[in-house]
């Protein structure tokens, strides 16, 4: 569960303006700076680590959660759409696993509550990780190593599919980039930004974008249909928010994305059709706002929006326990 | 280059086997413990670990040397054979990278004269990365924050394929697995390894094992041929040192694997087949030394290999630079 960590928090506030300026000053903007995460249960966040690093979740024995989530790379693939398994071409772009926990909920159409919820999901889907969820358990209760580790953090040597996701989650949860040079901004330090980057965050707030991208995330907190005042053109089958809801009105609605580290976490739109901040910036502008930016514009909203790169988590590559002779082999061929 | 470290080395012996004890005392034994290296270019192996999590090496994108020689699962990735660009399957079993410094040469074979040669080929071989050499060069010196890396290590902004495989070379010479329970005892501690162990390494030894496997990473010192005293039934098509000589003898010779981690690096042998360790050694026993090991000899010899396994490396995973606009984006579809 999240702890909101408050001390830590102010310290960091005062150690990025200086011992004058506490938290309290945060500037009042519909964007709000990033929380570092501390967990209550860190046993619990590197078994889910692991976990989240694990291939034997797979049907082949080489797709992990970090496959396309990438944690050297902004928690995404950086591909259109991703690949899974026999290289089966996902229907929407990986969205970054980084802040996701901010969002309201989770996949481009919001259909899971929570992570945990999630990550439950490519686990066992044919064109991702393909692997039902019972053999994925078989797998797990076969290594003595993660048998002794879920009982410590469980209390029980009978691992099940709610521990597996709950650990998943605990682990995303702590993926949070805060101390961007935007939120040192937002916590009071002037000289954070440039002139051109502040002139990027005016034009992007005062032309309508923090109206969807707000918040911590800079998106994550609504629901908004791709292509308002001009239709959005896509080879993409996927009508997002619409196979959740089933109402026709939601077609082409998507959980707005996080802006955080979006210098990292190209190609963007849920078909990843925009292949850089521009191109995005341009087609974001004139289908959501109706609005043509110029080159110049385009300019400076891209340089605001790499200030929106914040401290990556450092992690320490996991050891997997290796598999006994009773686990289940991998099988790169099966359908 | 290599640097022995022998203080450190020293100080290894001296903290694991008391003041008293010195590494003067090392058991004249055929197998070597392993030292700890300490490379003289940290900033190289920086950045040879980048390369070796880079998955823009590859054509899709996705595909990394972790990929097959996963640093979470003993530098390997315990398929039979490992799956390439758009899931091609490879001729044979991957080897692990740890220790792989130790070895006469590279690939099952011994194509390759060393690391540096061997980084150079599975990048552009069509059934695993699939990238042309000049492609992944162009790829890297479109992203920024490798050039700067390039220039700080190599003093050149201009990268070329020797500086990529020299960095990913020096990074792989660092990944050695010290400090065993095996090289414990090889250095005094008699505390270090059961009775049964120890058995399974009398047997081990006095069975001729350590004729082929010795060395400090127990086995890489020859090639040998797969099947001695009888024929090695396969369907692999490979057929080892003959296909580098161009000699009939060299058929079905094949470069004597390390044992370092074997607990770690299953499946064994050229072909992945043998599944577990006991059947590994029940297979060597009969094959290459006409010697049919009883249940017990053979639960013995494991319980010595499981000692094996080392200090694995502790590594921090590589935040690696975003792409530019410029930067050639992946196919993974490409031929």
């Amino acid at each position: 569960m999240r702890m909101k960590a408050i001390s830590l928090f102010m310290g960091l506030a005062v150690a990025a303006v200086g011992a004058s300026t506490l938290a309290s000053t945060v500037r009042d903007e519909p964007i709000k700076p990033i929380e570092p995460y501390v967990s209550e249960h860190p046993e619990k966040v590197q078994l889910g680590k692991k976990l989240f690093f694990e291939p034997r979740l797979s049907m082949s024995g080489i797709i992990s959660c970090n496959t396309c989530h990438n944690l050297s790379r902004g928690g995404t693939d950086n591909l259109k759409t991703s690949i899974g398994h026999k290289w089966a071409a996902g229907p929407v772009n990986a969205p970054t696993v980084l802040n996701s926990s901010l969002a309201l909920a989770q996949f481009w159409d919001g259909r899971a509550a929570d992570l945990q919820e999630q990550a439950a999901g490519p686990i066992q889907a044919d064109i991702e990780m393909g692997m039902p969820h019972a053999l994925a358990l078989e797998v797990l209760q076969s290594i003595p190593g993660y048998v002794d580790e879920f009982e410590s953090v469980f209390g029980s040597r009978e691992i099940t599919l709610d521990m597996v996701t709950a650990a998943i989650a605990e682990f995303e949860e702590t993926l949070v980039t805060p101390n961007s040079r935007f939120d040192q901004w937002l916590l009071g330090d002037d000289d954070a930004l440039t002139d051109k980057e502040l002139a990027g965050y005016k034009l992007f707030k005062d032309s309508g974008c923090t109206v969807c991208h707000n918040g911590p995330a800079v998106g994550g907190t609504s629901f908004q249909r791709m292509g308002v005042l001009e239709p959005y053109q896509s080879t993409s089958p996927v009508e997002g928010r619409a196979a959740v809801t089933g109402k026709d009105a939601d077609r082409f609605s998507f959980k707005v994305p996080t802006l955080r580290n979006v210098e990292y976490t190209y190609p963007y739109f849920h078909d990843g059709e925009a292949r850089t901040l521009e191109e995005a910036t341009d087609i974001m502008g004139r289908l959501q706002l109706g609005r043509v930016y110029e080159e110049q514009e385009i300019n400076q909203i891209v340089a605001f929006l790499k200030t929106l790169t914040g401290d990556m988590p450092r992690l320490t590559l996991p050891m997997l326990p290796p598999s006994s002779n009773d686990t289940p082999a991998p099988d790169p061929y099966a359908d």
